[in-house]
């Protein structure tokens, strides 16, 4: 039997409301790009959320056409008897709002002058994102979710969803993910930003969508690739491999590793918005779950579900100690709490990459649901 | 009694003479930029030789003026009484080939030309800059040092010393350093180089010297400074503090961990050049005490005298692993080799910041010269 979900298509769901932003202002109306794998039962009980990352998108699996080439991005997680068994769950994944793959951000229309909103988009945070998925939640008429899960930002988002719909929630997942966001992490985001800042074509966020500032937006896709991998990881990829075509001692000669990041940088540019990226960088960087409550443990107090957090001992982006704290926090509030700290070389990525170390831990909870 | 070496003045040797480089290019006349604290003994065999890291300069203590603001960049390691005492030695700084700070570099005046060499200037090795050097030792007449020590790029250099010269020198003291840049290191230096490239300024190396590319120098020098720095000293120093002078919802607001990375970006731009920069960089990444050599294992048989190496726990540029691979083959093959993994949170920085924590074994090692 295959276990692919087969051909799927993203769904665009618009809500006429406006939601309420963390930072005092008001986005709407709004659209969310989703897609769904498998079949909500009759007691609207099985939908498992799957949250994504930074630059990832509704597309969590399958293909939108025969020839596409890749299936989409956590293709091998989701499908009949894969860990997200499309035969038990269904799976929805849903852009986040300020991307720009779908779902309303900067590059959307800002009704208000029929333009592209570009900076006159809102700073969002994760919250947001979070609040604005349970419309499509509600829109599918499903009142609880048996399962968040998803890695990096997208493990924000199932932190967020535990504590601020403790209700609506049967259990989270955060995979590699953090409590609040890091100076180190923030100072990467940084260069990222300002690379895109320096660039002429950027125009502050004004750019011809056919002449975005491609100089800077790759530049800054490399500064993330870099927080994603490892030390270790380079050092299985590419150790200290010089370009074939450049002379060591060319002034403008490349190592290997110099020419996959322009190479991966380059090809970035293609398919993600800089303003979108900068909008999500922020929301980001301002992550911290104490936002708006007194501290961290008492946002952790909200929490109720189950949770399962996995952290990777060569991810120097969100450090193994960034989840530790929170889930020692849960631990002495006596939540239902289990931890796996995954051995693996490749960085941030590692849950990208090696998920056959975190999936027996993972399939094991799932069944306990 | 006062501790400091006082008032000093940088010196200038003058070479005639072509060096062959490992390019295979030659480069010549050569000038060297040199500072010497402490009295040359008659038996002429008390000279320790402190080497810079990349953006150093021979000014390594005391002060050019009475009102100079910041004293020399080692000035609390050198002078009477201090670990590298100028009542024993005679200490000498000079500053390597490539850089800007008087020696010749790709500002310097291309004698072909007579006009700056810029992009003209030859890739440097590492050892290049230690062949410069040795000139220099012969000028003062100096048959033995009796140390060289230097951290990260001086670290490379005391190496190179020891292997090339290894009638020349009794001893070395390679802090933080590498026998080899790690990937990932390159990586990073290829997002400094690449934030200059992008400069509209730059102008491929031929920039007005009055208007450098100083948006994307600063951001160069910013990637560096994350380098240096470490997750935990950036907890320490900034946490996740929001600069008071902007709104949290501003879409140009910063944290203060950026606004020091743009301050001290700024700030660089006016006292170093950014080809110079962009050479060092290369040098660094160049840097393999193999080359040349069949194996690490060949090269590192040419050393003859004692070493001591320190490392630093949270240095994740040129990580305490880098440092042990090379103090491990020099144990295999029965040098006498010290080594300390010196715990300390302030990242590749933390041989400047807290040299307090390993001047104890130095002095011991420095006594036993």
């Amino acid at each position: 039997m295959n276990d692919s979900v087969g051909i799927v298509t993203t769904q665009y769901a618009q809500f006429k409301t406006d939601l309420h932003l963390e930072s005092g202002r008001r986005l709407g109306p709004l659209t969310l790009a989703y897609e769904t794998y498998g079949q909500l039962n009759s007691a609207r009980d099985n939908a498992l959320l799957v949250t994504h990352a930074w630059t990832g998108d509704a597309h969590a699996a399958g293909r939108h056409h025969e020839d596409e080439r890749k299936p989409g991005w956590w293709d091998n997680m989701i499908g009949p008897g894969k860990v997200f068994d499309t035969e038990r769950f269904f799976v929805i994944c849903s852009n986040v709002i300020g991307s720009c793959k779908g779902s309303t951000g900067p590059t959307s229309l800002n009704p208000a002058t029929g333009r592209p909103y570009r900076l006159s988009f809102p700073v969002l945070m994760v919250r947001d994102m979070v609040h604005a998925q349970r419309l499509l939640i509600d829109h599918l008429e499903i009142e609880q979710l048996c399962c968040v899960v998803g890695g990096s930002m997208g493990a924000m988002q199932a932190l967020e969803w535990a504590i601020h719909y403790p209700q609506r929630v049967r259990s989270i997942v955060p995979i590699a993910g953090t409590g609040r966001t890091s100076p180190m992490a923030i100072a990467l985001n940084a260069l990222a930003r300002q690379s895109i800042f320096n660039d002429p074509l950027w125009k502050k966020g004004k750019y011809h969508f056919d002449h975005p500032p491609a100089d800077g937006f790759a530049l800054a896709r490399a500064v993330g690739h870099i927080s994603f991998l490892s030390d270790a990881s380079m050092q299985l990829k590419f150790a200290r491999r010089f370009s074939r075509m450049d002379g060591m001692f060319d002034f403008f000669g490349k190592f290997e590793v110099e020419r996959y990041l322009d190479y991966n940088g380059r090809s970035f540019v293609e398919r993600f918005d800089p303003n979108s990226f900068l909008y999500l960088a922020k929301a980001l960087d301002l992550y911290d779950v104490a936002w708006r409550f007194d501290s961290a443990r008492e946002a952790l107090s909200q929490l109720v579900c189950p949770s399962l957090w996995f952290a990777f001992t060569s991810d120097w982006l969100y450090p193994p100690y960034a989840t530790e704290e929170v889930v020692e926090e849960l631990e002495r509030q006596k939540k239902p709490v289990d931890y796996a700290l995954i051995s693996s070389d490749y960085g941030h990525d590692s849950f990208l990459v090696e998920p056959e170390k975190f999936i027996p831990q993972l399939k094991n909870f799932l069944a306990q649901l």
